[in-house]
């Protein structure tokens, strides 16, 4: 019988050939995050959740997907980048393609008309991946949104404020955040002379411009979108124009701009924007651009992005200086947008029975390519993946129980303490151990320490010992990992 | 113009009848975290990870999918509660259904022999919901497992002393901890005369023990599964033990028992276990308890599981007392189980393509029916969703700026403020808005406030208010905030 279930148990395990069949991998485009990216990962959270909590926001969670025809008709052309879950059964479902869809249609189905919240989850997209610069098909988004009937400009104004802190706290050196507003957006493209049906077609080419330059954009929209020359040259004339509230200023006076009511309500905003941003005391972050476009179609107001680098730098930004063991110049990522957001007045009227709006704005934090840049970073530095205070460690053989009664006293007092789980480890193995994973102190027992009530505590950095008594140990390591 | 397109926006937004196609909800088996819900919800995460922490370990993330092949042949018959994703194109891919399997093929694809890690994500499962004893078909996993070849039975005595922890730390009234191996009941089911074909499937039956009586358990074997009468008394007689170490002594020595090498084995290391569990101090907490089977099929060794209530009550525990605004005693929720994991000594060796075995032990605590506990003991209580520390208000109108002003100089030394969007608010609708959200203090502003360079603190709770200048304001706050 032994032998017949062994048999059994090894061909259940399978010989060399069933096992070549596996493909040991994750999904295409998606990564596991080891205990160092996980260090790093809870470290940008907490800046962004500290800054989140600041202003004073709550948080929800959704489910990871969704009813498919709660997503349908809300992302245009990237429709086909949603997943969609198999049909087995029941209701047809599709996974979260962003939270701002999810969030709307928490709004309407709890007839919430006015919340601060932040969300931080993921979200898929079967997009190309493009993983060395964080562009992955499940990845974070950190999403600060704020719904409700307010006075104008003042929510835009702090979810600004919040982009700039927040890229401020991460330390990833200069930064500048481009605004915009769909309804300038418009109207300069009917004082253009672009035909109603051909805005958004050449908004999307509009939105190229940090990637391809002005003769490009031009180009596509002439010889493939058919606009005239005469209308694209002056497009280009407003694209090219960058400012703060002296070219909102500048514009309202514009005798072309001034025609439109829209561009004029959205550079009127821009002006109010601009002054609270003043007293925000982020000005000097923030550039009024007349080239912002972004893509997504629910944007009804302000648009924003946050791009690394100083402002004026229209292409991606030079990678972060080289460290040992970091990759080669050629290729070091490129990051380009870091963050962005909008006002979206008509979002959650889709949801609402009865077309009730909620007007939103909200901003996006980017984390995936933020993630990126800090892990390059990090390449060559040691980044603690434990919280351990205290190795509980024998110096002979037969100790094991003695190891464990104390490390048992020391999580009791609630220190963070480990012991290896072998009978008899060398004292070397056990030091090894803790300057591996960065363990500041070892308590060390021995037959003599245990015979006179004491324990050997160590300082791994200095390897400096002293006799301390039992009944002092846990204030002794309380006194010194608080200053470690 | 104008009125085709506002024609068009009121065609895309659509009429009554298209907006009542819409059904507006999460899916099937799945729900929202409200912000009430989610203070909660940081609450116990805060408590797990502060123990799991405590205890040393490191942490990793997974895909919320996986690649289809990675889960097939792991869950047995659950395996058609998997949801799978469409075939788009590309690798067929199935949502993860626990932590377990990802965490295997994240050790065998990255050849890691040893680790100490948690893992806190949600998993998927096409089973029957009752959301109201908290069992959704998308749900958190809270996992604790330690990877490697050590010395027996010192790690799984450590996820014991760590569920033992957190159950108490988290204060949900008395629980034990239910212990045996699958040794121990392989070993049974063999001297008791059960064909070796029939292991699996009368373990299963006895793992219905903690919802059925023994009689209805003993007809299923003897009438459905074939089982002999007198086989079925005589796993009766042993199922019905419970004990400490006492009882693995007493089992050592039956003459039945100890004619199994395997059932040896077991009991030889639930004595060790015992003795371990001494030192942790956790023995009044844990039952060798010979009816616990578990249905996982990967568990090779030690297996236990944790109940809310006292040892030795069979029958789920009753229900938190009664509270104002709780539901009725008959529609209170009964949760069982609110903890299990075992050893899982072969589950590396399938994924790894040499078939080289990395010995795993873990647990996983069942944070939902958890959730659902303090949910409803917070239904009564007012609960913090916030954590701002003070409201800049206005007691006259026209001082939105100062109030900026202010906001800002408070978000500038870390405290957590917040202003109202609006420019003119009321003084009691901004007093309202504390009270209502807990916000302890208010600096209100007015027109002799500022001429003096003071600011008026208030105290939301006493309604005390005392005269600050504007210097000493962030010390103040932060003194009557550190003691709040």
């Amino acid at each position: 019988v032994e032998v017949a279930k062994l048999l059994e148990l090894k061909l259940r395990l399978g010989g060399d050939d069933v096992k070549h069949q596996f493909v040991l991998k994750t999904p295409k485009g998606t990564r596991d995050y080891n205990p160092k990216q996980m260090a790093i990962r809870e470290k940008v959270f907490n800046t962004i959740v500290g800054c989140f909590k600041r202003h004073g926001a709550e948080t929800i969670d959704t489910p990871v997907f969704e009813l498919k025809e709660t997503l349908t008709g809300k992302y245009g052309e990237d429709s086909k980048l949603i997943y969609d879950l198999k049909d087995q059964g029941g209701e047809l479902l599709s996974l979260r393609y962003d939270l701002t869809v999810p969030f709307a249609r928490y709004l309407a189905m709890n007839k919430i008309s006015n919340i601060k919240r932040y969300h931080i989850a993921k979200v898929y997209r079967r997009d190309n991946p493009a993983m060395t610069r964080g562009r992955y098909r499940e990845f974070y988004q950190c999403d600060f949104d704020i719904a409700g009937h307010y006075d104008p400009m003042i929510p835009d104004a702090e979810c600004l404020r919040i982009v700039s802190e927040i890229l401020g706290e991460l330390d990833l050196g200069d930064f500048h955040i481009k605004v915009n507003d769909r309804r300038i957006l418009d109207g300069m493209f009917a004082v253009c002379g672009v035909p109603d049906d051909k805005f958004r077609t050449i908004c999307s080419t509009v939105d190229k411009l940090d990637k391809m330059c002005w003769e490009d954009v031009k180009n596509e929209m002439v010889k493939e979108k058919g606009l005239s020359e005469e209308a694209a040259d002056m497009i280009g004339q407003y694209v090219s124009m960058q400012g703060g509230m002296d070219l909102a200023v500048r514009l309202l006076e514009d005798p072309k701009m001034s025609q439109s009511k829209q561009a004029c309500a959205g550079l009127g905003d821009m002006k109010q924007l601009f002054s609270y941003l003043e007293l925000f005391q982020v000005t000097d972050k923030v550039v009024f651009d007349l080239s912002l476009a972004r893509g997504l179609d629910y944007y009804t107001g302000v648009i924003y992005e946050a791009m690394l680098g100083p402002a004026g730098a229209t292409t991606p930004p030079p990678p972060p200086p080289p460290q040992a063991g970091a990759p080669k110049a050629e290729e070091s990522l490129s990051v380009g947008s870091v963050a962005g957001g909008g006002r979206y007045d008509g979002l959650v009227g889709m949801f609402d029975p009865k077309g009730r709006a909620v007007p939103c704005v909200g901003v996006s934090i980017g984390v995936e390519r933020i993630f990126s840049i800090l892990e390059q970073k990090a390449e060559a530095e040691k980044v603690r993946t434990t919280e351990v205070q205290v190795l509980v460690a024998s110096a002979q053989k037969n100790l094991l129980e003695e190891r464990l009664r104390l490390v048992t006293e020391l999580w009791n007092a609630g220190i963070k303490a480990e012991s290896m789980f072998k009978k008899n480890p060398k004292l070397l193995s056990q030091l090894q151990h803790c300057e591996e994973s960065g363990i500041p102190l070892v308590a060390i027992l021995g037959e003599q320490e245990l015979k006179n009530g004491m324990v050997k505590l160590r300082t791994v950095a200095t390897r400096e010992e002293v006799d301390v008594s039992r009944a002092d140990l846990i204030e002794e390591i309380r006194k010194r990992t608080s200053t470690v």
